[in-house]
């Protein structure tokens, strides 16, 4: 079972847009067993649309996104129309369904956008209830072709519940993802070497983005329970090789696994970040309900920041400067005791691209955690421009602070 | 003249990784003029890599990205040695230098990475100075057919030096980015809906991403000094018309043309952030140098931070509640005098997805500027989920404070 993808619009092909809906829809559908063979993007031009189209027919599905708006550049009805051999006709129903839209807005319909309720001949409208633009299927040659919208969230949602029910079903897959903190792909590869070798299933591969290993898990089978079992065994083997490495799983982040270790142990967070200057405290208040955790915390970038929301003595910037391991630790202890947090974590360093020295150069960070039983910081150089040097840093330090809270939930079982 | 820009790899094909290549490459051939034609991704499969360069040998430029890894998933050398009917050929110098590349990390090279030396006959391997696998170059059909690592950093880099000055020029293009912020892309539309008819030259769009519209302005002319002219002329005229709804142009982000309002007034900026909680302190210190004004802020989280960090009266917070006008104007009045800042901008406001009420629903966020000559207040509610409602706060309220800023230097000028 194989598919092509095809993504319309200028704006794609000049390189204005990046097309982000032609791997979401890939990944759609993998989890229906179809793998894709081939994504291709062509502008707003009815024999290329119309000429893609048609190469795509050896396959059993094709996907097609763009090009079903209003105006006179939107030529995907046209092109599915000459792939087809067929005319363009107006759909009654669509023409109403559009109309309707329109009125709920208290707006009349635009005369152009009856081209939206156009439909080839043979070619059936797939109803949008998230826009104004009907989606299309269609069958050419051996292949189920589908039209979506170009919006991301239209289509995804038409995607959801028009089509994928519709995909023929080539047995079933089921996924799971194990994310890593806190070494490289080779490592984590050796670790699980055998389990990634080629054409086993599950199929088991990695990927690394900015620091985070994650462990792909891709099992077949003829049944959903199957599959899921096969699932299940694989990644918990790949969690039991790979220990405290293993943060999180499916959707979940570093920060929130930080936010359920706190929320499990009823305690509270501050920070206090200087090079970082909010992002750790954004990364943390992304997570929903982080309010009933995270108190919130400085953002001390000057040193007298430093001073009057943290409490870091003047005295021990002067002596050892605003970007030291001393520093670092103070601004923790200080924010921690300011809102009476029971964590609490700070940063510190030169994020570039000016202002590194021998001593301390561009990519240092100095990193503290403070908690009920005592402190540590970590003092790492990190390659790379000022968004990846910040970027890894708030990593790091979320990092140190899920072990630190993992070694603290475990004395206090032991107790 | 018309390229084809081919991505290869199974984690593009199955979705796993988006792929940004092919546009960041579509907007380098824009550059020179060059149009593109269409975008094909096939998988590590050397039939469908050779087939896909052969189908796009009509055309005058071929880019490839991806494939040159050292592991026998990485085809790209055999898919396009397929195409050209030749076969391998180690390159002894391309050996060196890969071996070399190991010496300077203090490693061997390992046998694997002797593939990434391979070379069709009649091909030409291009350095690679960012990392071990070399580019190819060759000609198929009529098209200049040139191979890059598909990892961005090395591909940007290697396009940049070594392939961009080969390619063949199609007359000159000058471009122009315009960022405004403040309404609608119908309303920026409409404006200077005469500038953007079709066949136009310069060709004038637009484009919305998280509430900035941005207005594309590309002139084609014979000569660089030609095209640069057109492009200058446009730009003024979009310029005019928009008036104080742009911010800025180029790479110019909204933090960055705040900053430098800040900078030319030497004034300084403090932040009292509750639900947008470290956004905004972030998106400046994104911007390098922002020490130069920026002295820090507070996370305000929960109420016991509003107080401690920034001086809000508990008592304001009991009487109008933590989301109210009250408590965004006593946050910025108290996060600028606590760090006696010239400057300081604060919200407050129920990000969601829950805590929302009839009288205070999700989305809604009230935004408070305080400065020299007093503060003022803005109350809106966003519509979308906790990062679009967090993001467009941050903006609008950035916003306002540029508006402020622009004000209050007029009036020095007009003193």
């Amino acid at each position: 079972m194989r598919a092509v993808i095809i993504a319309v619009g200028d704006e794609l092909t000049s390189g204005a847009t990046v097309d982000t809906n032609s791997a979401w829809l890939a990944d759609g559908l993998g989890r229906r067993g179809i793998a894709v063979a081939r994504h291709v993007t062509v502008g707003d031009d009815t024999g290329a649309i119309a000429a893609a189209v048609a190469a795509a027919a050896e396959a059993d599905v094709v996907l097609i996104t763009g090009g079903l708006g209003p105006t006179a550049d939107d030529l995907s009805r046209q092109g599915l129309a000459d792939a087809m051999g067929a005319e363009l006709r107006e759909d009654a129903r669509q023409i109403e369904r559009i109309a309707a839209r329109f009125a709920s807005f208290g707006r009349e319909m635009k005369p152009s956008n009856r081209s939206q309720a156009l439909v080839p001949e043979g070619a059936r409208p797939i109803d949008n209830d998230w826009g104004t633009a009907p989606g299309l299927a269609a069958t050419v040659g051996a292949a189920r072709v589908f039209v979506l919208p170009g919006v991301p969230r239209e289509m995804e949602a038409m995607f959801a519940a028009k089509v994928f029910p519709e995909l023929p079903a080539a047995g079933a897959v089921a996924r799971r993802l194990i994310h890593t903190y806190g070494t490289g792909e080779s490592d984590v590869g050796e670790t699980i070497v055998d389990l990634m070798a080629r054409g086993r299933n599950p199929a088991v591969g990695t990927t690394a983005k900015a620091g985070v290993i994650t462990v792909r898990v891709n099992a077949s089978a003829d049944t959903p329970g199957e599959a899921e079992a096969l699932a299940d065994e694989a990644a918990a083997e790949v969690r039991r090789r790979l220990g405290e490495l293993v943060f999180g799983e499916g959707p979940g982040t570093l920060p929130a696994a930080v936010g359920e270790l706190l929320a499990a142990a009823g305690e509270t967070l501050a920070t206090a970040e200087s090079c970082t200057g909010g992002l750790i405290a954004r990364m943390i208040t992304d997570v929903p309900g982080a309010s009933r955790y995270y108190l919130g915390g400085a953002v001390a970038y000057a040193n007298e920041a430093k001073t009057d929301l943290a409490g870091v003595d003047p005295a021990l910037i002067e002596a050892h400067g605003a970007v030291s391991d001393e520093v670092a630790e103070a601004l923790a202890v200080g924010i921690r005791r300011r809102l009476g947090a029971d964590w609490s974590v700070a940063t510190t360093g030169v994020a570039g691209p000016t202002g590194g020295t021998d001593a301390k150069p561009v990519g240092l960070v100095c990193m503290a955690v403070a908690g009920p039983t005592g402190g540590e910081v970590h003092r790492r150089t990190f390659p790379g421009d000022r968004d990846v040097v910040r970027g890894r840093a708030a990593l790091a330090l979320l990092n140190h602070l899920r072990l630190a809270l993992t070694g603290s939930a475990a004395q206090r079982e032991n107790r």
